[in-house]
């Protein structure tokens, strides 16, 4: 039987959620969006039929919902006979959603952590504090709950989670690298929501080395690596949500996440947080209006979700491992090059988005056969990654090896090492 | 009989005024100081009580004053029986101020061109805009109005009128010089209130070339200048109000105002107008809040009446005069050089407030002796500089003269010239 899928949000990530069920609605049956905005909504699903993304006739229908109110979240994962609820609003949703799926005994995907909206950004350890409190909850009602199902967190785990299983017996240290070498031809652009994008930025940068949590300044390590497709690109070390969950489940004593910025946002970026227009605490005008000076920098700038026209170039994200298999040293870069301009024909999205909200599709797909149905919450690295992997090599997103046994040389070569951080 | 003074006003530039107001209470009798804000004239009040500024005992009075209120300010100007009012609030109140000034007779002083607040920044031709249409007015009343009597426009002018009188016969060319040497410590500040000296730079930058209006962008014309005490300084050419009044009453071809700008300020502003942030229009927030950007800009900057305690270095601030005097050709810069510490030390100011201030002061003083109490509207080039310049020696703006018939060449070397500005 088919389950039925609840989208939740409608923003760039959800579009394309949207468009990837639909394409495959043969196996997942009716289909529905639900977002405060039930105009964008609407948008996503008249998008959905201009581009005859339907795979066959069937339902997509539009919801208004406040998901933060787990009730009325409840009320419409039955009234709609959803099986399978995938989450890619605003991250301070999560726990609430998930509340109503362990209620309604419906599965649950997401692609990044909770936040607190008070907090400017969650510290460390970020699985536990919110979503791995909750596994005996899930347990118990026997629901599936997978975390962090995007590219990065998400497909980049089962890329570890494969080079473990396949690759290599010792794993020294796992660096995921995230590109995007596009260019939408704005002044300066955000590819998500401003106020979550910069909150990655503003606070401290925790990465994973000998096996302890590491503290550094963003922008502070800087790293010049030369990649398949998009070339040498500069990169700096960057908290990510997956080093917590991948250092837990595989081991791995180094996990780095570098993410690439050009030098032009990089000073976009510095001018505004040491203005302090960055703060998510309010300031007060001199006419006594109190504002958020963050909300006042989203209002300015472009709509994430207007970029993709615009947009060319591609994206290469991948995993990095460098360990030992049968004593010998061995190296593998595992990874997807996507093209924003070619997204952006099939469904109407940059690469961003894209990258983010197929593998949450895949995920439903799995659930939806059994593959991945394991009634408990998990975090991607924790399944088995080679029929997901698969999957997306069918929808949209395929998976690239380099293979230093093969090769005979390193499979990424660093051009400009960071300092510190050498290994 | 001396003749009472009230400012109007209680800024940076208030707050210099109000202190050489109060050290020549001998000359100037009682003194009121009115703002919308109280409290900031209190404080500015214990100020020129806790330096000792009053030369003599005397009244230092306070009062509540919504300045756009005209018959609010000639209430009050009969009350204070002032026969001299200063205006140095904000650039929208000349209009209103005069207006009280006519009606009651009392003398005009402000340092700024009237400006609307619904326009980013006045085209030209300035004065002519709001000020000049009120000639005759001020002539039936027999009112003095000294128009921009700060440093640059006012000082400058004197100095444009002194090289007239004395050094040229023939003037091809007067550029002004505005220099700022200091440093405040702030990674970013501007000297006056942000929301005035952003307008100044967001809109098209007029100068008078070849007797005409020529249009260039912000930052479009830099030049550089080997120049007295704070050597080599990079300037860009800057729409200024006095440009106007200069062309119309000394008849000099070529006039352009240079203000110093270091690369660090240019990128900060660079970045904040591209973004839209330096805009006076409202945006609308994703939460439905309405506000203005510049506004919020302002909120986050520091005050510039708190940069005063950390500031250090000099301004030097002067006009340079090229043509010849009895068919020889002769260049005179004409110029004051003033040390941020300094006017701290003296008034508690810094000097960009501190040359804004006492010229204005000066001012009254020469209408109070009967010097420059002409009855009508004038700008400061149409009256008598070296009494102005003379009383400036004394009390705290001394002005140094280069001039090439004595020291053989040129006064101020151009190290590197904006290229479509050659003369």
């Amino acid at each position: 039987m088919k389950p039925n899928v609840l989208i939740i949000g409608a923003g760039g990530v959800a579009h394309v959620v949207a468009h990837k069920c639909a394409q495959n609605n043969h196996r997942l049956g009716e289909l529905h969006i639900a977002s405060r905005k039930l105009e964008k909504c609407h948008r996503i699903v008249e998008s959905v039929y201009s581009k005859g993304s339907m795979k066959m006739p069937g339902h997509f229908q539009t919801h208004s919902l406040d998901a933060m109110n787990v009730a009325a979240t409840v009320q419409l994962i039955r009234d709609t006979k959803a099986g399978i609820v995938i989450n890619v609003g605003s991250a301070f949703l999560n726990m609430s959603v998930m509340s109503a799926c362990i209620e309604t005994g419906a599965a649950y995907i997401d692609t990044a952590i909770h936040e607190d909206p008070s907090k400017v950004c969650e510290p460390p350890p970020w699985y536990a504090n919110y979503e791995w409190k909750r596994r005996e909850e899930c347990d118990r009602a026997g629901i599936t709950a997978i975390l962090g199902c995007g590219f990065d967190p998400g497909v980049v785990n089962a890329y570890a989670r494969l080079a473990k299983d396949d690759y290599l017996d010792e794993i020294d240290s796992l660096d995921i690298i995230d590109i995007n070498a596009g260019k939408h031809g704005h002044y300066f652009a955000t590819n998500f929501d401003p106020e979550i994008n910069f909150r990655e930025f503003t606070s401290t940068v925790w990465s994973w080395q000998n096996s302890q949590w590491q503290a550094a300044k963003m922008f502070e390590h800087k790293q010049t690596w030369d990649l398949p497709v998009v070339g040498q690109q500069a990169t700096y070390l960057t908290g990510h949500d997956e080093i917590h969950s991948l250092s837990h489940h595989l081991g791995i004593p180094d996990i780095r996440f570098w993410m690439s910025f050009g030098e032009h946002y990089i000073n976009v970026f510095t001018v505004l947080n040491n203005l302090g227009l960055l703060s998510e605490k309010p300031v007060v005008t001199a006419e006594g209006q109190e504002i958020i000076p963050l909300k006042v920098v989203k209002a300015v700038l472009p709509d994430p979700a207007s970029l993709a026209p615009r947009y060319t170039g591609k994206t290469c994200i991948g995993s990095l491992l460098k360990g030992r298999k049968n004593g010998e040293e061995r190296e593998v870069f595992i990874y997807n090059v996507c093209d924003h301009k070619q997204t952006y024909e099939e469904v109407g999205s940059q690469a961003i988005s894209y990258t983010a909200g197929v593998p949450a599709v895949a995920a439903a797909l799995l659930i939806a056969d059994g593959t991945w149905n394991v009634r408990r919450m998990v975090n991607v690295e924790e399944l088995p990654p080679q029929p997901f992997i698969a999957l997306m090599n069918e929808i949209g997103l395929p998976t690239q090896v380099i293979d230093s046994a093969a090769s005979g040389t390193s499979p990424v070569e660093v051009i400009d090492a960071a300092d510190t951080l050498r290994s």
